[in-house]
């Protein structure tokens, strides 16, 4: 099956398996059901089983599934088996608390370079990381090739920012600006607006 | 119709067109259209009209919509014309970058109080607020009736967090966590987890 014949909201509990097995994992736990997981995750059994079809058949009927074996196919399906390079953008707040995140190593991402306009934060240490100038970003994310980015400036330069990335060559960007960003085919953007996810939760509050 | 007819993903979509007209109205427009509306937030005109008319009749045949007005039955839906307070816990990086966030205060939300459990933090200044112990939150939480809180503890400590915060009587949790989080029913869960947005992404990546 092609990868765009599956369906984007399957893709997208993936993840969220695989971060349930690999705590599962971490706690020397070899084998889980598809019940189980449902109950880590929120998820229905059934919804899992279905999921994970569209990929291969994973498990056994009766003796559930292999964890490390499940964990490897996720991750290969995911591409995660790698360690992709990504360029952050805007190092205010949240790029430093980015910068400095350890949530990324063992998941498939390394921040590889961060960038910032301001002149008085370029040359800035963050982390492991040397604050470079915007004007240097294009040619240094074609030259190294990166194809994920973060984008954590103002929503007023965030258009601006996104598009440099893309004509740079990124295909994937995370997107911490509160702003819609257009992007041609073939580019993908998730959104962490922390404000959207709030409002999404208000209108069911009494 | 009753609010838990409305399916969720059609809500979801409700706060991405609000911060689209938000920004239309900082920038003097005074109408808009569906289509206009769906290229900024790359959704269809046809799904933008279908999702607001579950919710009433907003727009006009030929004149299209008057963004003040649909900003503010937006506001009214999802219940953020009043100001929500919101707990804040866990104040690593993330959480330092979320106490001083500028976006929530014309949003629908203000961070009230902040708290962590390392008494080397404890009593410490971040942006306007005192980090408070995680011992005091159960009753500062019900004393003040907050609803509303984001979680950036680490994944270990995220479910016990989540089952106080629970038992205080929040009732919707941004979760920064790199962990699903179990909630009883009439508790609601976002989740801002970056390395689930990226992978998400790798997946379409050649």
């Amino acid at each position: 099956m092609k990868k765009n014949e599956i369906p984007d909201i399957i893709v997208s509990r993936l993840p969220v398996y695989l971060r349930a097995l690999r705590r599962m994992q971490s706690q020397n736990q070899q084998t889980t059901s598809s019940q189980e997981l449902g109950e880590q995750v929120g998820i229905s059994a059934a919804q899992i089983r279905k999921d994970l079809s569209q990929f291969g058949e994973f498990g056994k009927q009766g003796t559930g599934y292999n964890i490390a074996f499940l964990v490897s196919k996720l991750r290969e399906i995911l591409q995660v088996e790698r360690v992709w390079d990504v360029v952050l953008v805007g190092m205010g707040d949240m790029g430093h608390a980015l910068a400095r995140y350890q949530g990324f190593s063992d998941r498939g991402f390394r921040v590889a370079m961060v960038f910032d306009n301001d002149p008085t934060k370029v040359g800035e240490q963050v982390g492991n990381f040397v604050i470079r100038d915007t004007n240097e970003m294009r040619k240094a994310i074609q030259e190294s090739g990166i194809k994920v980015a973060m984008v954590c400036v103002p929503a007023a330069v965030a258009q601006t920012v996104t598009t440099q990335l893309v004509e740079a060559g990124v295909k994937a960007i995370l997107n911490y600006a509160p702003i819609s960003l257009n992007v041609p085919n073939g580019v993908r953007v998730q959104y962490l607006d922390p404000s959207i996810g709030l409002q999404r939760m208000t209108y069911y509050l009494e």
